[in-house]
């Protein structure tokens, strides 16, 4: 029985992931950590502090302060940590890269399977298709998400980039304030937001005189719960490292 | 038999206005204007100058830098205009409005019936859900294509803007360069370029668990010639005034 | 506040419809009918006989089997009926309509605001381009809904067979039987099944070099209970007659 | 310099492929032959006989009916085949695998790159999400297409059923017929007919509050024809066997 604190557990994500839990019989919920506090069916703590009772992994789904603090209660007891906040910092990646020498880290800027292989068939596509075709991204979220674009858009242009076409590729969010072509090197990212969309995102290679699209739509977030609460039970049992969903799929 | 000349006889749409014409029998084309002189089946113009034979519509596919000639030419041979060229300034369409009273000019930022009947019907779309549904819209285009968005885009969001809601919308056109949450009076507006894509547009009206999407996707530039052929057909027969897609609809 | 009495609340559309009155202050469930009876908040009745307490409504998602006898149970004690359940026969249809000259029935084959709005759409897209394009429609739905196609797009094909333009339009299911050139009377109707989707609709009109694609998408079934609780709340106050989702549109 | 025969050189496809051979400086054609006859920049034969002039190569985008006498010319001569008709009976296809003993013969039901890399992603995709994810195709064409479902269509799903799952799926057309739930071992593939789309294929895994589209547009017959050509380039160079689109991008 893996015990599991949840950070952000009063926020949406962190609700799912602890229905998610409470769902299955290998797992249970000891604690959660949030700034809002209040009540629940375990007890909430207002941060990431030495009152928290001891657990063999934290699943977090709060903000991407929080990361420092984490890091080091992690440390301090050795405890595996999955992170599914999107929207870090190139410092605070690395300060997480760094700490995964001590303790697993499991870190995924999207927790979903099928994000996972769309990601897998972008790369193929790049490949075979990137010397002549140009690649778009469009996202789509809920009118209530702050960063733009998602993580997991960004996630998806970087891979393409690095699908070891040596394209110099840079990313072009903005058409609408210049008078030019496309640049072959351009990938363009696209975010729209609307009423409740949970997520969707659209891979586009359009090339002479065809067009093939890579599309993943998640209908409700129990995908990237359910995702978190697999990598938890993973992680666990791992030794110190950095793991991401790629190591998941492998398992 | 309706004498036509068409203006930007060397561009890509200027050829197919061309074929299109000479696929009729109720028109011909009878001169043609382009920058890059050379050779057709009619005699080609560097300018629109005195040396052009009598004609009874010009048909224009060519540069926004063009318009006041060729109003100036429409106006002294009372020639009437079929003005198919996007991107012109405010203060541009302000001339050829003025024009319309002198002579009649047929002015629709997109040619074809498809595109006028989505307009059509994102205006109804947003009369019944736009209290509580956020609006988006995505045009692609192939990747020669200088301006961004589309005449078209522009177009399906001044007239959703003008539907009678009594929205101030403000279009926004990267959300990447920020951190908030999207705005109830916000349109998004995307520009994908790729390839050889002839013009797709999708409008999203994005509300509490339901979207609808309203698209509209061109196959090849026919479209537009075909659109611009029957234009000058009907402005051939028609007094001065200021004429769009809506009166040939009505016809 | 108005009473009302869910039928088929053991239902995953009846389960979502209490949820949504719970939710709201001007209505209550008094009373639940399911063939699997069990507990809720609630009474539940194993069918609609005499035992049910007084109410001001019935909402009913149940199967086509039960009408007969809700019809009964309506006339019998003057109880506006809203029937949300699909699949009804071309009889049953007829049984629904006398009945609603001795009580209000509210009879739509689709609940969402979105979804009517479609129609209303597609109808005036039909009118415009009727005589030179070709009407397809697509549905998608999750593995487990038994009937195809969905009320939804037999109501789609319907509303556009009649929408004014006088072509005697047949349904197509299936291409695969046959070797020939689509007739224009065709409208294609295709069930897509897989996974959870809870329900998308697309409407295609093809023409020549062009396509205007109008679709519905349901993110969750909180769309279909809440416009049927919103049905019953206004059904509750209306002399008898039939009712569909444009009365409450106009409302 | 490659002499290409084409069959069907009267044919929408067979004009493309005369085009596209005549933009190019490697190869020439040298005959056509149409049921048809008439006159063309090369002469036309109405059927495959002895009056041929020599060729490198056939291209073949005729009818099922042609495919004796064209094997047994090919055969006759040691002329080299690209067969690109769709529409093959299995007693045709094990005819042509037959005849590749003695000659080189090109046969893939679909010539474009982008489809042969759709069909690349699918397996993956299958190898994948297989277990647990419903698979469903549509394809769209125009209004004058008589087979149905498209021969790419039925090489997606023939492509899935092989990829390794060991799923024993059968393919579903038509689901208004009956009254059930999809099984898990189904394939949909429907059949969408409308104006003059020129090819779209989309596969459509849907799983557990996800889906994951995978998808192909065709803008213009070109995409077909020049995979044709470059097919017949490589074809004529070959030694007797059966080659496909993937022996093409190995080149």
């Amino acid at each position: 029985m893996t015990r599991v604190i949840i950070s952000g557990c009063n926020g949406k994500m962190g609700k799912v992931v602890a229905e998610c839990i409470s769902a299955r019989n290998d797992c249970e919920v000891v604690a959660g950590i949030d700034i809002t506090g209040g009540a629940a069916d375990f007890p909430v703590f207002s941060k990431p502090d030495e009152d928290l009772p001891e657990a063999d992994v934290l699943i977090d789904f709060s903000h991407p302060s929080l990361l420092s603090p984490l890091l080091q209660l992690g440390k301090k007891r050795r405890m595996p940590l999955v992170l599914c906040t999107t929207g870090y910092s190139p410092n605070q990646v690395q300060d997480l890269t760094d700490s995964a020498k001590e303790i697993p880290v499991f870190y995924s800027r999207n927790m979903s399977l099928g994000i996972n292989l769309l990601i897998e068939l972008a790369k193929k596509a790049e490949q075979v298709l990137g010397g002549s075709f140009d690649v778009e991204i469009i996202e789509k979220h809920h009118n209530q998400k702050i960063d733009a674009p998602s993580g997991t858009a960004l996630m998806l242009a970087d891979e393409i980039a690095d699908a070891g076409t040596n394209k110099p590729y840079h990313y072009m969010y903005d058409r609408h304030s210049q008078r030019k072509k496309r640049e072959p090197n351009e990938i363009g990212i696209h975010s729209i937001r609307g009423g409740t969309i949970v997520g969707e995102h659209d891979v586009i290679f359009a090339g002479r005189h065809e067009v093939i699209t890579l599309s993943h739509s998640a209908q409700s977030k129990e995908v990237f719960a359910s995702g978190a609460v697999n990598a938890a039970v993973f992680l666990a049992a791992q030794p110190a490292g950095l793991y991401d969903m790629s190591d998941l799929l492998k398992d």
